[in-house]
């Protein structure tokens, strides 16, 4: 039901719409690896129920979820929340699934990149990564949704649009010779201008520290609304991420939109900095292939890891003496929407956190 | 999504609509062990194939696949079938998938029998069959329709409704003391009322020669329309199937409907009779737990186990001297619809026919 199109988006009059646009809802995929997830991942699967069921709150909301823990799972969610069957190595959607993209009809339409968990052979997270591969697929043909294959690999927590031409990323991402090693510079914005339909790219740097997937920006700098944007921050110069965190402002700061706009910047102090415990670490299996956990690890905290529902924000919160602070100044920054907190440092162990673990769907 | 109500489709003013309404579309399930289907379920595929083609020239047909065979199963069938991940132990989703209900506002919910692979550890056809048992919960998650679990083991194949309030099915297969022995008759009469909101139930008796289910109706008798139905025959009194049919010729005969009509009753001549061969035996994996196909069993063939599609019936055909003759009191039958035959001795050989590997959804 899902044709396979040759074309591109931009040749068809697509393009990604950005976040705060309308959902017709939302897809998440079900924790369970236990090399991944302590504790067989239980402590994981209530945290992201919660994110369901908050997010589920502005719009619908599906999980899909393996056949071995499909009961289980159904049992834990509330029957408003729709399960499907689907094979994955992990559950990180944002990452995995398919960037949906539209035009002015209305019509909706999905990229489905290639996908290398992360780097592939050189630091991805795991091996293998064949299901994650065909989770774009798999969501696109329960919705009907056709699909443009894009021979580039890429995932969708690298990538931040304004829905109005401008598109943020890292150079430490999407330069990294882990991804697309035989493409320049040009040619992935090239590919980034043909799949998302966007004109402007704007690079920062690097991603925070901690980050597994070699610097998403989703962890780093997002777009509130076009011309507006949002960054993680420390006041810390001994930390690392001070350091990052100025670069990125530095560039942003002399950057200008697709439409020509310079951008306003909102800081958002980061929590923590966090760390793996030992009890953490020890309930985590581990195995070959499989990135080792080990206490100490700094952990990609940030509270720029949030999820726009058409109504609401889902924010991480770490039990951190920033996490109020970081609720105001987003909730001042979404003045229309409700700000929720989910405590998400379950989410955050596994390496991503509550924008990593969801994909929205736009309206048609 | 799917809510589980734990009413009854009765109470709620729901009926189980006939074949012949309007349908939504048409669910499937792919063939893929070895144990049932020969040369590794190659040939039954391109078998499965050309029915669900045959049934999207008329309405929407989505096939349910297992992980392992997404990627080939997407290959053969083309665009316009959707393709979703789903798990089973065998591909006859008339009788483990959902039984669809709707009522005069056009809502439509769905019956979750219990399912025990055709008699359970007392004559199934294999073991286990846990994941056939969540296929009608899967579907309807899918299609976000509202589940009514029913504390009762019954297979699609095993009943037929008129959509006016009467229900034909065998004593064979629901009085056998392999599904449902702590009940008696009136409870699962009372039953069928119930859930499939039925007020007369016309029993036949035994099922056609060969028959793997315990004698489904599916095989032996169905509506054409209300007050219509086909039987399958044969002349042949050396033939055991003769006194079976004219047993429930007789029935059929004597019987009135819920609106108290006679039955017209067209006999359709039976193919064959057909038999496994021996190469066709070899071709099956033997497996502990899995009924042995062996050389000279006879087959269960009957042209009565069609797919009535929206526009179209799509009838098995066996390169028999009786399929010009099937085809043609068919299409008499069904006036208003294009009578497709499609080679379907590959899906015989599993035990069942077209009819078997469907499951209508009515149209909301």
């Amino acid at each position: 039901m899902a044709a396979t199109l040759a074309s591109t988006p931009r040749e068809d009059g697509f393009r990604m719409p950005a976040e705060f646009e309308g959902h017709a809802g939302c897809w998440m995929l079900w924790p369970e690896r236990p090399d991944v997830w302590r504790l067989g991942a239980k402590p994981a699967q209530r945290a992201f129920a919660a994110v369901a069921m908050a997010i589920a709150r502005y719009e619908a909301v599906t999980m899909g979820v393996s056949a071995q823990q499909f009961l289980h799972a159904r049992r834990i969610l509330p029957d408003y929340i729709r399960v499907v069957e689907m094979s994955y190595n992990d559950c990180w959607i944002r990452d995995c699934g398919p960037t949906f993209v539209i035009n002015d009809r209305g019509e909706v339409r999905g990229v489905d990149w290639e996908f290398n968990a992360w780097g592939g052979l050189s630091g991805g997270a795991y091996f293998p990564w064949d299901q994650d591969a065909l989770v774009a697929r798999k969501v696109l043909e329960i919705e009907r949704v056709d699909r443009y294959p894009a021979q580039m690999v890429l995932e969708g927590g690298s990538i931040h649009v304004d829905g109005e031409g401008t598109l943020l990323t890292t150079e430490e991402c999407l330069l990294n010779p882990n991804r697309n090693p035989h493409m320049t510079k040009e040619e992935i914005e090239a590919n980034l201008r043909s799949y998302l339909g966007v004109e402007k790219i704007i690079w920062l740097g690097k991603g925070i520290c901690g980050d597994e997937t070699s610097g998403h920006v989703d962890n780093l700098c997002c777009f509130i609304r076009p011309g507006v944007v949002a960054l993680t921050w420390t006041d810390d110069r001994a930390d690392p991420q001070y350091e990052i965190s100025l670069d990125a402002y530095e560039r942003l700061k002399s950057a200008t939109d697709a439409r020509g706009r310079k951008l306003q910047i909102h800081k958002i102090h980061q929590p923590g900095p966090l760390y793996l415990t030992q009890e953490e670490s020890e309930g985590i299996d581990i195995v070959e292939g499989t990135r080792y956990r080990k206490a100490g690890d700094r952990l990609p905290a940030s509270y720029i890891n949030f999820y726009i529902a058409n109504g609401g924000v889902i924010v991480p919160t770490f039990d951190d003496p920033h996490d109020e602070e970081a609720l105001q100044t987003l909730q001042a920054l979404f003045p229309t929407r409700e700000v929720v907190g989910v405590p998400a440092r379950e989410i955050l162990l596994g390496g991503g956190n509550i924008h990593c673990i969801t994909q929205q769907q736009p309206r048609g």
